[in-house]
């Protein structure tokens, strides 16, 4: 049986016009999946016209009057807009309907909304939300990228947990590495809550490799890198402004001159296939973790490739048995301790 | 009347065969510095040799005869090495016989030793290491790299003002930009000690811009960006990490075939201009700020282009007056406080 998928078509920068079609691309690929879309009919039913037939019921058309705004507080989106496509793709997940919800909206309001609809799982105190970067033997999980900062040891030991279940569900490996994000691999190295967290995910059971680097993540030393909120986002964002860099500059040199503008053009190829290798599009979908539901959050500026990409890792998390492995684990581990 | 740099010929990777050249680059280039190159006399002479009616007396050899290793822990380093090259270097800054130390060694030696000998300056809880990156723009200076983990909003104010006097006095810009790395422009993001550090540089004189985020580095939105060790740690490894990647990426891609490898000849031009404008041999020379006097770490493989390039920048902060701009500015802040 295939995995019904709700999606928030109103979410992200562009709305239905790139939802939509992300849907119908995702559905043609996952013939046994299903999908609700979900937001104001009259926006979503008109980009479904000439695929009507297709489908059939894999597809479901659900009506909500409201949007959630990117720039809307969470509280109030949470609040007021009861409505809201994001409200309703959580409801939809609740009521077990749906598998799983993805959403390119408002972070926070999307963080608050999952948060309030579905709650966190036993033994989790704050869901993260965690995502995948190329590496250079494959990818590598990072997490959490959330807004947990002043996190505690424990807190990053839930991280760990969650993202090793992240890993187990969505690449099929059973014991996936796991490190922890520090500033020298020693174990005297860093702050006291980092300090703390690397005996907890010793004693864990977690196939736990020790402190890992900030190169670490793109040379692939591990599986999941777990650290605070603060510092993830620190290092993602400072990733995206030296890959930007770097590709302005490229881009620059090229154009320099006309002769180099003619070596641009031998060299096309080569440094397209490079372009692709490094598509942050291929890596869409940040699962938000610790809650008793699948939510993926889709970057607001993904086109439709980037959205059917956090549709598919949606599909892989909930037919992969996500939830109940960090259930499991959880327990587990609260058995030994007990 | 020029600066005076007392160099460390032991430390690094290298050790005089590449310090002892770089320092020679250095003389040819800066007409009216001076050097003491300091270390094993019997390493360091025979690079002398041809060179020995050249520059006169601008070159004093001061024998050392201990050498610290580059896993010597910190305290060992201070305790029991005391005619070390490193800790000769400091010991000359400390008497005025030199205007600045240069060293490639332990950094963590390095900090114990200099901040031993040195002292820091008054209102200075810590020194910090900052370090230059390339931007968009320009380049982008960044503190605290050091160990500094665990601070305070007061540390980071301190880091703030040094870090602004470092780019007023190599940089010539009186009025240097400042912002805080965060999770978001917006004041109510971040932990408790960076939202009071905020408001601690909103009051403190500088030309503070708010908070910024990690992508701002590259983009160069401000001239310094203050964060805590931890955080400016990993910000820099993992942008070491992705660069190699990067790197390492286009290297394949270019090997893949016969064709692609006669592409890469025919781009090699522009692919060459690129790998100089980010050159990190450029950006070599990591001021320790905070102390009473100039020192600066270099990179422990640093060549001697890179090394030079660390002598170069010590020769300007010295000769700029890095240290009594930071004395003045945190004196007429204590007055304003008072």
């Amino acid at each position: 049986m295939g995995v019904t998928i709700a999606i928030d078509c109103m979410g992200g920068d562009h709305g239905p016009v790139v939802t939509v079609p992300a849907a119908l691309a995702f559905l043609r690929r996952h013939r046994d999946a299903k999908v609700i879309l979900v937001g104001l009919e009259e926006a979503i039913r008109p980009l479904l016209v000439s695929t009507a037939s297709e489908f059939g019921e894999r597809i479901r058309v659900r009506h909500a009057t409201e949007v959630v705004a990117m720039d809307d507080p969470p509280a109030i989106a949470m609040r007021t807009k009861k409505d809201s496509s994001m409200r309703v793709v959580m409801d939809l997940v609740k009521a077990g309907e749906a598998n799983a919800a993805v959403s390119a909206g408002n972070t926070g309001a999307l963080m608050a909304i999952s948060r309030f609809v579905l709650k966190t799982l036993p033994g989790i105190d704050r869901p993260a939300i965690a995502t995948v970067l190329p590496s250079m033997h494959g990818h590598t999980y990072v997490l959490d990228l959330g807004a947990n900062v002043d996190c505690t040891a424990e807190h990053l030991l839930q991280f760990g947990v969650m993202g090793a279940m992240l890993v187990a569900a969505i690449e099929h490996k059973e014991r996936p590495t796991v490190g922890l994000l520090n500033i020298g691999e020693e174990v005297i190295k860093g702050n006291d809550v980092v300090k703390e967290a690397g005996e907890l995910l010793r004693n864990s059971g977690l196939n736990f490799q020790g402190n890992v680097e900030g190169n670490d993540i793109y040379e692939g030393t591990v599986d999941v890198v777990v650290c605070d909120g603060f510092v993830g986002n620190v290092a993602l964002k400072t990733s995206e402004g030296l890959a930007q860099m770097i590709g302005a500059f490229l881009k620059q040199e090229f154009k320099r001159s006309l002769l180099t503008k003619l070596m641009a053009v031998v060299a096309l190829p080569v440094l397209k296939r490079f372009k692709q290798r490094v598509d942050h599009r291929l890596y869409n979908g940040a699962p938000l973790l610790g809650l008793r539901g699948v939510v993926l959050k889709s970057h607001g500026s993904a086109d439709a490739v980037a959205f059917e990409n956090a549709l598919g890792r949606a599909a892989e998390a909930a037919s992969n048995r996500l939830i109940e492995r960090i259930t499991e684990r959880m327990a587990s581990m609260n058995e030994v301790n007990a």
